[in-house]
């Protein structure tokens, strides 16, 4: 177990790695303390829950919308939840996100902690702050930017994920690497999926790696003015076919990451395309999907990252060291319809 | 016109007083601005908002719910509002407390300010960055504290005020002085609402006195935890009443407050409950209502500033000198079923 007590946006958040379930009774009491799960994890895990306040929500990004927060907030009332309660978010980063909100505007702001239970949740989704819910096929369209309590790390729950979810954390792997990490980047294009699964060691030491290098990036800009844009890397066309197309998040990420990479060696004479595809593909990902380019150049629009008629696009000069570019719409028309 | 720029939790907010409507196009762009008000205020003030970008939404209490915040967060969408966006809340407490919401979760967060169109928003419901939403008969039980960039007050709004809504703000200023500022108080026991109705000036400078008041107490605490909670007097019972028997927000305040004083006389050997009543009554406001304890209890206890077995009450010691108790939930059950 390794702890650390890291200060973003004025808020001390209390990372606890390599950790196991348990250790939640250290950290809060039960009587306080209410856990909100969601109907996979629970019935993968039943028995970690056994003493706790538990409250179980329907499962997948499907059910991410404002009246699965309403449910929530009315099962809160229904148990008495007050100021002195902490929430605890046990599950992927559907979970933690919808948690997160409901902590945020519930008594206009009660204690929060998330388990993180996917790779992905654990090396992103769960990091930063950001939560909130999707708005019809729009993500994240609703939600606030407010720290947890603490994060507890325990890949025991990653037993029970499916290969395809494994795949689907490593997309965002493979953008920090991208962004941010040359080194890691490097481990990753000779390494593979199951290296992770079989050490847990070393997949905790990449779990924790990815976790500090996002909060990193938070730390320094909290409120994604500027390098915390970094971490949409992949992700503004990525989000405009997620739902659209029924992609897993990571997939998404994946096939918007290829895109950004060919715009990156149009705009900035990225060299690395080719690279960043064979690790992209090494992970089971894909590189590309029949997509509606009119759909998703609409969702783009409509994406909040938008300011009027441009956008911002994360361009990689290199492996390791990403730009923002404020793009014309228009021009990025051409270049995705081309 | 006077303005104040003042700092509350790390945030400026403008303060516009004895200013005109039309002063905003000042302070905003047409083109970067969505103005929200409500059915009475647009049928009243049609010709203001001739030029604006504007939604409406139902008037009243009972639609300051979730779902008018998504239906307004549709009608941005559909508007294309982005983080650019700039919302104006035009209207009474249930306006600017929607409004302020719905910026602090839209995009994670869009600019917003306040134009309050009746006494009460003026002096206290628009003040202190508190927004939110009711849950059925929970008042205000989801939200978030969030400062406006601004607020322009204009007193021509009143003039289509009924006199029953000028007694409702009364209900907060008469708090003001109780809490706070026994001067006022007793400016307020010589005067009525005729007076202040004739006379703009005064008018105007009562506003200011108050919205600064509760300014003041606001900045020192913005996240309520010390003495921001002393303006919760009266609001106890206030809100535990007000709509479960429908009652306008100022006449279950004005019952509430008059509650306090009789506990107060118990508890802190307060002497000066009738002059309290006597004050009350002289803005038309009532002091009594044949309420049902049992179900007013139950609301209590379900009062989102209850810490588990007790909760705070404010009381007075003295016209403008007010105090936070905790008291025990069934020490006051005892006190108002005797």
């Amino acid at each position: 177990m390794t702890e650390q007590v890291i200060q973003i946006a004025g808020s001390k958040v209390h990372y606890i790695f390599d950790a196991r379930f348990a250790t939640l009774s250290r950290i809060c009491g039960r009587k306080n303390t209410i856990i909100v799960t969601d109907e996979t994890v629970f019935a993968n895990h039943q028995e970690k829950f056994g003493r706790w306040q538990v409250i179980v929500l329907p499962a997948g990004e499907a059910h991410k919308q404002q009246a699965t927060v309403d449910s929530l907030i009315a099962q809160l009332m229904a148990y008495g939840a007050d100021r002195s309660t902490t929430l605890v978010g046990v599950g992927g980063g559907v979970v933690t996100d919808m948690v997160g909100y409901a902590a945020a505007v519930y008594l206009r702001g009660v204690s929060v902690g998330y388990v993180p239970t996917t790779l992905l949740a654990m090396v992103d989704a769960a990091i930063g702050g950001k939560n909130g819910v999707d708005v019809g096929v729009y993500k994240n369209l609703v939600g606030t930017i407010r720290q947890p309590a603490f994060l507890l790390f325990d890949t025991a729950f990653l037993q029970s994920l499916p290969l395809v979810e494994w795949e689907n954390g490593f997309a965002e792997i493979i953008k920090h690497a991208a962004i941010r990490d040359k080194a890691m980047f490097r481990q990753l294009e000779t390494s593979d999926v199951g290296i992770f699964q079989k050490n847990r060691k070393l997949l905790n030491q990449l779990i924790m790696r990815n976790a500090l290098l996002k909060t990193k990036v938070v730390r320094k800009d909290p409120n994604e003015k500027g390098e915390r844009r970094l971490l949409n890397f992949g992700h503004t066309l990525g989000h405009a076919i997620e739902n659209e197309h029924g992609l897993m998040h990571g997939r998404a990420v994946a096939i918007g990451m290829v895109y950004a990479g060919h715009l990156s060696a149009q705009r900035r004479g990225f060299k690395d395309t080719l690279r960043l595809m064979d690790t992209i593909e090494r992970y089971g990902l894909p590189t590309h999907v029949d997509i509606d380019m009119d759909k998703a150049l609409l969702n783009i629009r409509m994406d909040k990252k938008k300011m009027r008629e441009n956008i911002n696009f994360v361009l990689l000069d290199a492996i390791g060291k990403a730009v923002v570019e404020s793009i014309a719409l228009r021009v990025v028309d051409k270049y995705f319809l081309q």
